[in-house]
């Protein structure tokens, strides 16, 4: 089940029952971790013991294989297992995999979706990835490589997921497109978190905005003229202004 | 607010509570009536008098122009207003521009995602937009012209909505591309609603298909290998088979 992007509100009901009712809770750090510390910061009670199978700055992520099998064990034993990832489980999360592996092996699953990162940490920043005028269509994607074939103008809205180690050969392809260099970008790092912070510049700036501010993952990147709506973007917003006008704050 | 596809259990936490300390709720038909005829079936009795807002078949939306003031003057006259929208509120919901409107007369908002149909809809017919092997990509469009410029393969999906009046033309939009005549197609009806219904075709047969079943809107449209892995889909998947094997069933 997806638990949203790391704020307890932001759980599903549905999704909030499931925790209630598991005996156990295989996590991931990212999301996941936030929003079993937001319940119990609430005071919501859960039974399960917690299995922590997330990435740890310097360890190694628990491996895909590891996973598939240890919620197959664990349903196998015969106790209600909740495994519990960052936004949408069907986004970018390998929820698909586990899935098939799980059905595979005889286990029934029920799959609860989640409230995406990709849409509500824009959110958290002022940002709907379309809107009347300024964005018809988005596109979600994690690296350079699928950036290459996307095509488009600032009307067609590119969102990236972990985006932030190739974020400068990214703008550098994205503002060779129609796009163009003065496109608007924004950075939301820990959206929903207490390190959230925003950041706002143009396709040739944001990467050395990044590097200055010492940008650092978890972060959504939004790409398209959408950025111009939010409160953190400098109004009116003035591609030829001097380029203070454009540095970041929060 | 977002209301999710229109299953109770997928509104959030934070939308449940909105929705019990509201004062006025302007609802869509979408998504948003659903949600309030669930809640109610599951006895959650909520204080606040609903305006409808919504498209009914047959009758005129009621004006953009018109919903923006009413929320201003219901917000004016002190009451507490939660305009719940279908799905989440800044996808193809207008969602940006009522909040716009009501920050220029000096109204407060708070924005609350909600679960969209782009996502859950797919995932409820076992449809995950991304998939380790089948899809790194995926774009939201709503009608056809956005189309004509979308590149990209099998590996990037496509899901459309709002797409059933343009099908056919989009359809062979996309066939004509890389993704080719034989690429999957799945179309959802009515998601987590009474009519849910599931379609699964080819792009070269998908238009014949609708029509002969009569498709409606709402419906979502997803294009791309990741179809492959509902269990709506024959499998395995082969694109040579005869066409009956292409057949839909639910
Ligand atoms: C492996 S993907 C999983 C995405 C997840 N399934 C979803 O739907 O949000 C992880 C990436 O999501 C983004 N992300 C997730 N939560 C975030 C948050 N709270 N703030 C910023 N970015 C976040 C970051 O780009 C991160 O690198
Ligand atoms: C105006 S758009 C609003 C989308 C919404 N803001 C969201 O995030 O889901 C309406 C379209 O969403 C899709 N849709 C919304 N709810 C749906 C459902 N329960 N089943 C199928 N399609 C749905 C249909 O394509 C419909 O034409």
């Amino acid at each position: 089940m997806g638990a949203g992007p790391g704020d307890a509100g932001l759980l599903t009901i549905r999704g909030l029952r499931a925790l209630e009712a598991a005996d156990v809770i295989v996590a991931d750090r990212l999301g996941a971790r936030g929003v079993l510390d937001g319940l119990a910061a609430e005071g919501v009670r859960l039974q399960a013991e917690v299995v922590d199978v997330g990435k740890l700055p310097g360890h190694h992520a628990v491996p895909q294989d590891a996973i598939n099998e240890l919620l197959v064990t664990l349903a196998r034993d015969g106790r209600q297992v909740v495994r519990l990832k960052g936004g949408d489980p069907f986004i970018f999360g390998r929820g698909g995999e586990e899935v098939a592996y799980c059905r595979d092996h005889g286990v029934d699953v029920e799959v609860v979706p989640g409230i995406t990162s990709a849409i509500s940490v824009p959110a958290i920043a002022g940002i709907p990835l379309t809107h009347r005028g300024l964005a018809t269509t988005f596109t979600v994607v994690t690296g350079h490589d699928q950036i290459q074939s996307l095509g488009g103008g600032r009307d067609h809205t590119v969102v990236l997921l972990m985006g932030i180690g190739t974020l400068a050969n990214s703008a550098i392809t994205l503002a060779r497109g129609e796009r163009g260099a003065g496109c608007p970008v924004a950075i939301i790092e820990d959206g929903y978190g207490p390190r959230q912070r925003v950041t706002v510049g143009t396709l040739d700036t944001i990467a050395l905005q990044a590097a200055r501010r010492g940008i650092r993952s978890p972060a959504v990147v939004v790409v398209g003229d959408v950025v111009t709506l939010s409160p953190y973007a400098p109004l009116p917003w003035v591609e030829e202004a001097p380029r203070r006008r454009l540095e970041t704050r929060r």
